[in-house]
């Protein structure tokens, strides 16, 4: 059979394989590789008729050569053939080690994971180069070749370069050793522990694949709140049967480590981090797991935070602890990545409190020490200004920490895209010179580590997510991550046309529903900087009268102070004075209601009810008008996709529906909870023509239900 | 294009389909219609040119049609056209009441869900007719049909009839609502109750299927250890919405019921079922659930067993429980399956408690209460007798509960063929008259409802069972429910024909292997009729020194009684004489050791290590020897299958054979651990020859592990 006559047979059959034969059930996340139009598949394969690798063999390069025959078989129809021969058309893999005389690259801006895309002449040939200086770079190139032109390029005219801008690009697994999820909305865990290292699932290739084709190339397996026994020699054996899975991909394994592990494991009567057997016992640990995995990634660790042992339980610092740590890494090259995610309940105000420990220990880590800092100062919420540590650190590499997983912002079920608020916190001004992302990527204080981790919302339900749409949150993650300067604008549209549809006015018209999802789930759930109003424990749904917790930094009541006389949390130096912390230029604006954003408003500000806005409103008012946009953006949301019905999948199409609906009427649900309750501090009436909330205050306090997923 | 073409392009094109787009995750179960060879399509697409439909449109209907057409499509390459034209070459779906005049067939017969596959002129045309009574029928007799076609039978001369021997043919879920599965070994439930019942997982529909292909028409969501939570309005909805997706495929939803519900739902001061108020609380429930599910199937309980509330708890009986349950759903035709499995801390031999409390109720229990009783009288064990109220309760409908999911038996990584097991129990002979299967499908004692039970194995896993052979044993209870009398051989041939190979050297091969796994497990693990020495909680790995658990009957000790005299537990008149429940020609054979089947020996007598076997060895020899050919039966399975190479895909074959890779090692731990024991208290020299144990038996004893699955 020659090619032209499989190319065609191949092109047919996919299109008369019965539907079920290709299940759209988001399997194969942005790496679908449908069969392109017929004009572009001819393009396509005009210019990758064989793949060419000029390099040296590698589980890697053969990753890479079998990722682009594999995304060309099915885009082109044709599985490229594999050759050594450069002929006119041939998609050539190249190191610069292995390149041949008159290719001239910039190969010094690539650095080991960087690469370049171009159409060149090669020994009189007109090829197509994926170059870089290290197999990983192929691999990462090859990957964006394929989206490229995935997502509508010419072949003939891709050229492109690109390195990643920070070192150390993390997936962070809050997976439990009994494969339970804390704060997962997609089913159990991806690891299968207990199979573990026997039986590997297929499904470890493709989570490599799929972290590779975004760049991302780390992975923490297990949770932050860890058991000492994912340090146990059988688990070290677990960790690294996936790490060989993942090491053709270029994800390296680290582990959460549990600061007691000394005491439980080693029988040590203490884990004093000063202590020399201590020390030595962490040592012995380290130099085990290198022997295991040689690129052992390193320890990411939650101490003295709810609950989690660490080395204020021995009068030490957060310096200390980490300091020993990574003196056990460090001979094998690895870092420690210490959170910074600490409350106690003695203070204040929650906000200030991770500043308050950890910015006079800048310049204290050791130099492969990363503090791990969220992007906000209190946990994850729809909106938060940037955290206080970003730009108050100087002499200390700060890991941005994202959640990709939605534990506030309706779990895997409202379609909430993150991209807009990965470029909020990325892009904000610190005030100290540079953005976040200055911060971040080393380039304000000149750090030679960076890190970038985000909290993964993967699990073994079939489409990885738990729903189509936070896949795109995974995505968009990944991409910042490689370059945090990258637009969400354009991020979305990639994930859109490598997912749903590459044809313009239905990927625009998606892409467009994901944009305004972010604002929309701050204004139904937590307008104008409210926050932490969510239910207890599952932190799903609304329940901002709760005051009646443990601690009082539980309580929404706490974090919203609505009264008779007014709403907000007075962060200014008449309150807590948090917006101290923020350096001057930030501090002296925010300190002010009047030149704080309004979005930015209650987080620092507790203002009257009949407090001006720049809107001509009342704050009452504003407050629910911010409800009710929320509300009408997410009905506006379910409208386009009924639109777009004819341009999606109807399986896809389907469930995504069905999402919607839940996430409207829990919009609905929300506005309505809460405009109940602030209407039964304020005492006031709600504004003419505003719709009264569908039930009394009681009927949404009586709800209840039980077995939500990802406590 | 034309019909020939597309048959032929889609025939090349599965072919030339890149690996990758056909994984064989094992996801699509045995309902994989995957391209028969050319020849046997020929002939296939002669007989099934055209689907005709003659029967009143119908879900049902519906997804029968759907199925062959789906079937087809992917066995000959050729989805047939649907047509209401008689031509030679149709495959006429036929209802009774639509028959043409001339079709002479058994309907009378068939009953409400039977069929007939036969080859019929109809109007002087040459055609294949699946009929049946009513549209169920149809459904089951096409995926009788394409089985039929899938394991090598020629289209033209498929000649079957069959109706199904037991009414009611269940699954029981262990699931609990928090998508944890009790005892279950391959992911999270399939039942995602938080998005249910507005977001539908695809899965459903394919769990629906695989149900209705082997004829299985009931399933339990919940499990048996409930929450009354399953009974409120917000679980009962979800459950109607997977009523909803399983009703044309008519599989049944029932639930499990806790007994105290209506204390801690209805607010009553007691569950007692003799009292008024809860009887009306019960009837108010069914009703509500009839509205939402009108053909809901009925409760299953689990009454005063480890821990769950029941009747007892009031000074009633389980006939006074079962009666108030059966007689709220008598009104809409709903059942209670009443479990047997109980035991009380107290009593002497565990095996005989639910003979003692449930035997002297025959005849007491609702015409719509049925008596689910285990396969054996302890728990699920590798091997065990029948349960001695087979054949003891005349008046009394009695399912019997078979365990899919392997709790006792190496989990979903060991591969245990469970035909046989089936097999055995309902072959037993009660000594009343008839055997198990007589029993169960109500012919021994005139029955008219009559059920069986397997506990599922099914999970979020890709492959639904947590291996590919672990999908046989839903598959052998499925079709072993159907037909009690098939033969374990038989299905297991069927099963490998529609999953690995029908190439019939290769799939007999297979089955060999199946068909020795179960004596290999009963070997490795508890041979002699040893039982219950697993460790504790998990019930994984040997643990036959445990003696100090709270309940004297937790322990293997207790099971065993090894001790420097001998081994065994003396169930005879001078022991517990729990052997006396069974009838006299049973009970006789059995109080003897010399007429008791050395697969028995250990269960009913406690025997001198030196006792001469029919083997000519001692009891202390044989048991090694046992021992001995498990493993050696495992080392046997694995060097099969890597015979099989060529045979079975890549995937699959790489999949399965890490799987034996762990079992041969577990049988070795079985094996060393268990001998190291019991020669700790026989005090014995091992028998020339024999292999001693790798390690000490304190080393064995020290073995601990956490997070096993299922617990």
């Amino acid at each position: 059979m020659n090619d032209r006559f499989r190319a065609l047979v191949l092109a047919l059959c996919l299109a008369l394989l019965p539907a079920w034969a290709l299940a759209e059930d988001g399997h194969e996340l942005w790496l679908r590789y449908r069969p392109l139009t017929g004009a572009a598949q001819a393009r396509l394969l005009a210019e990758a008729r064989e793949v060419v690798p000029l390099a040296a063999p590698s589980p890697t390069l053969q990753a890479a050569v079998q990722e682009l025959r594999r995304g060309i078989a099915g885009l082109a129809g044709r599985e490229p053939a594999l050759t050594s021969r450069l002929r006119a058309g041939a998609l050539v893999l190249v190191t610069r080690s292995q390149a041949p005389p008159g290719l001239v690259l910039p190969w010094s801006e690539l650095g080991a994971e960087g690469y370049v895309l171009r159409r060149v002449h090669l020994r009189g040939q007109a090829v197509t180069v994926i170059a870089a200086n290290g197999d990983l770079g192929l691999l990462y190139g090859s990957f964006a070749w394929l989206r490229a032109v995935q997502t509508g390029a010419h072949p003939a005219h891709v050229d492109t370069q690109s390195a990643p801008r920070i070192g150390l690009r993390l997936l962070n697994h809050w997976d439990n050793l009994d494969r339970h999820v804390e704060r997962g909305y997609a089913g159990a865990s991806l690891w299968d522990w207990w199979k573990l290292p026997d039986i590997l699932d297929p499904r470890y290739v493709d989570y490599a694949r799929a972290n590779a084709s975004l760049g991302l190339n780390g992975a923490v397996l297990n949770n932050v709140n860890a058991k000492a026994d994912s340090l146990t020699a059988p688990f070290i054996a677990k960790a690294a049967a996936l790490a060989a899975v993942f090491r053709p991909y270029g994800v390296r394994v680290y582990l959460s480590a549990r600061f007691s592990a000394p005491v439980e494991l080693g029988g040590l009567p203490t884990a004093d981090p000063l202590d020399p057997a201590v020390r030595a016992w962490w040592q012995v640990k380290a130099d085990e797991i290198y022997r295991a995995m040689p690129d052992f990634g390193g320890f990411l660790v939650k101490a003295n935070s709810e609950g989690q042992p660490g080395p204020q339980d021995y009068g030490r610092s957060h310096a200390d602890g980490a300091n020993m740590l990574a003196q056990a890494l460090a001979p094998h090259g690895g870092v420690v990545l210490w959170r910074a995610f600490v409350y106690a309940a003695d203070a204040s105000d929650r906000a200030g409190q991770a500043f308050a420990e950890f910015q006079p220990l800048d310049g204290r880590f050791a130099p492969n020490v990363i503090v791990q800092v969220k992007n906000g100062p209190i946990d994850f919420q729809p909106r938060e200004p940037f955290h206080p540590l970003f730009g108050a650190m100087p002499r200390t590499p700060l890991a941005l920490e994202l959640q990709i997983t939605k534990e506030y912002l309706g779990f895997s079920t409202h379609l909430v895209h993150l991209g807009p608020l990965f470029q909020e916190v990325l892009r904000a001004d610190t005030g100290q010179g540079g953005t976040v992302a200055r911060v971040v990527d080393g380039t304000l204080h000149g750090q030679r580590v960076t890190a970038i981790a985000g909290v993964a919302n993967t699990g073994a339900d079939r489409n990885w997510c738990g729903s189509h749409f936070d896949q795109a949150n995974w995505y968009a993650f990944g991409r910042l991550a490689w370059d945090p300067d990258q637009d969400a604008r354009t991020v979305a549209r990639d994930w859109v046309a490598q997912t749903f549809t590459a044809q313009p006015a239905a990927r625009d018209a998606i892409v467009q529903m994901m944009l305004a999802s972010r604002e929309a789930v701050v204004d139904y759930m937590t307008p104008l900087g409210l926050h932490h109003l969510m239910a207890t424990g599952h932190h799903h749904g609304p329940g901002p009268w709760v005051d009646d917790l443990a601690r009082a930094d539980w309580n929404p009541t706490y974090f919203h102070r609505a009264g008779r006389d007014g709403i907000g949390f007075d962060r200014t130096a008449t309150g807590s004075n948090a917006v101290a912390q923020y350096a001057a230029p930030v501090a002296q604006r925010w300190a002010d209601p009047r030149t704080t954003p309004p979005e930015l408003l209650l987080w620092f500000h507790h203002l009257p009810w009949d407090y001006g806005m720049p809107s001509g409103r009342t704050l009452w008012a504003e407050l629910i008008a911010r409800y009710d946009r929320g509300v009408a953006t997410v009905e506006d949301m379910a409208r386009r996709w009924q639109a777009l019905k004819p341009d999606v999948d109807a399986e896809r199409h389907a469930d995504v529906a069905a999402h919607l609906a839940v996430q409207l009427r829990e919009a609905r649900w929300w506005r309505d909870a809460c405009i109940a309750y602030f209407q039964s501090v304020s005492g006031l009436p709600l504004p003419a023509g505003t719709r009264p909330p569908g039930l009394d205050l009681a009927a949404y306090k009586a709800l209840h239900f039980g077995f939500a997923p990802g406590r």
